[in-house]
């Protein structure tokens, strides 16, 4: 059983995946598991994998079977778990609360070999699709505070699956940082009664040195504050505050530029590894006790994609100080990515 | 020229090190630079490294010299530069300010084969004797508003040098995760009239289970939120804010303490890397314009010292959201260190 547990000193939670029950032999084998001779993800291994809870099949094959575009299903080994009641207690000065929560893996597409940068536009709008049903099926489940979707495209343990996946995590809190964007939304519309991302658009759009492409739905720029070398924000230029909404032509929309993004990375950085997270409003039930709080997230928050290339690695100065130092600056990282010759696919 | 970088919608601060300006290139080759052929840390050397700021020199051999045992230099890259005035304004929605600050590296040894764990507890106590000397020179210039001392052992890019070396840097800025503790500090003071840290150590003194080592004068333990896999948090027993003001004899039984839980750590999990902070009290002038704000400050912050052995890798579920997750239970990390069988040196 995970559990969620807060520390007063440090006013952050960590969850203790108790699942996974990781002891020293274990980390010291990192670099050198087997491999498994078969990827669990590839078609005609359906029955290795739970059970499947969402896929597209343009062919209306079986549940469970081949033929599917696109699959989810639930994490076998899960950082939370689905099962139980919410149950927040003391702990003298501490705070727990067991660890329930959904860890869903959403397969991307049935070739083991293909990456997200080089599915055709229709894969990538059922891709993002997939994210949308599986945000709103879960909204349903009021345990849930937020829902929380990312990619790790070669980034990890050498047990991740290389299989190109995203990953869904529904938490009942909402995460530390999300609810800094909130907070900092919220008092920004409080002073001005505008969106704080509406109005670093319009900043964004009149500097233009920081811009890697604008196509007039989502722009692509890298943020003045860059945490980490050509990291890249996407975000609809129009403004909307939940990812949920998107119409079909929308996600055709943010699948041509999340496309293009990937692409101008892997071209000027030679395909690093790299991480992708999405933030969107927290549920309406997430809004809870605190009406006057949340009453005017939809005209204050505004959802965006966050894409980082992982180039640099964590160090003690970084975690102790909660400082990032990033050796590129924003203007020059979006240059590159602005001239680079793009791969035809 | 270094910046700070402030975003309105994390409300972080991010350093761009420009000195660095790492390109597109710098990060391919990240894994094959050329060995340059000798250390500039080790003994014969100290032509090639900045002039030394401080040693330590049992024999009393001249500056810049071999005969050192601890030597402190300046940065030769430093991530923030020491010339010049600080200067903090706003462009549009962000601020920035002029990246003024210092950055030092404390050489621990002229041997460069040996690691922290493996010097005598008087050389380990030469060591912080050096964090402490730096830490109250730097006290002096008012531009810095904290000194971050920090060890990386074998972590980081390939250009770091392996020759075991501690890091100082000076930043105008109260690191963003220091100011949460000091304010979770001050909020437990102001409710309780007790030093949150003093009624932790009282707590995990109760529970035990989390316990690895508790000689009376240091506490070493495993926190119960822990963020990594068998993480360490080192605190004086007896109230103290300031790491600076400790005695000799008071860094001699620390040297003790931090030997042990280095070579447990060693021992437990093979010599992983690891990262190593200190936190203490920001100096009295960063208490600018809040003497309200920082008046208990003696009374209410307690210093120590946070371990943490670098197993995992931080994804984009933890950049993207702020929550650690963590294998590893704190309770088992906590008895597999205590019963670690120690070497004998």
């Amino acid at each position: 059983m995970s559990e969620l547990r807060w520390d007063p000193l440090k006013n952050n939670w960590t969850i203790m995946a108790m699942g996974q029950g990781r002891r020293p032999q274990d980390f010291w084998q990192q670099h050198d598991l087997p491999a498994t001779g078969f990827c669990p993800f590839c078609p005609g291994y359906e029955s290795k994998t739970p059970s499947e809870i969402y896929a597209h099949r343009p062919g209306g094959s079986a549940r469970n079977q081949p033929g599917w575009q696109v699959r989810v299903i639930p994490n076998k080994v899960p950082a939370l778990g689905i099962e139980g009641e919410l149950d927040n207690r003391a702990e003298g000065l501490y705070d727990r609360m067991n660890g329930i929560g959904a860890h869903e893996l959403i397969i991307e597409t049935p070739d083991h070999q293909t990456q997200l940068a080089d599915l055709s536009i229709e894969q990538i709008t059922e891709v993002l699709k997939a994210y949308r049903v599986r945000m709103l099926d879960l909204r349903n489940d009021s345990r849930f505070r937020y829902i929380f979707i990312f990619k790790n495209c070669r980034i990890g343990t050498a047990s991740n699956i290389q299989h190109s996946h995203s990953q869904l995590i529904a938490v009942p809190l909402i995460p530390p940082l999300v609810a800094t964007e909130l907070d900092c939304c919220r008092d920004h519309y409080q002073r001005k009664e505008r969106c704080l991302v509406c109005d670093l658009i319009r900043q964004e759009r009149q500097a233009k040195e920081r811009i890697v492409k604008d196509d007039g739905n989502f722009l692509v720029y890298a943020p003045y504050a860059s945490r980490f070398p050509f990291e890249l924000m996407i975000t609809p230029v129009a403004h909307q505050h939940d990812f949920a909404t998107q119409t079909d032509q929308q996600l055709q929309s943010l699948a041509e530029t999340l496309r293009d993004a990937l692409q101008r990375i892997r071209k000027v950085l030679r395909d690093p590894p790299y991480s992708l997270i999405l933030h969107s409003a927290p549920p309406m039930h997430s809004r809870w006790g605190r009406p006057d709080y949340w009453a005017m997230l939809p005209a204050n928050y505004h959802w965006h994609i966050e894409l980082a290339p992982k180039l640099t690695r964590m160090t003690g100065f970084e975690w102790g100080s909660g400082f990032h130092i990033n050796p590129t600056a924003p203007e020059e990282a979006a240059d590159f990515l602005r001239r680079a010759d793009l791969i035809q696919t």
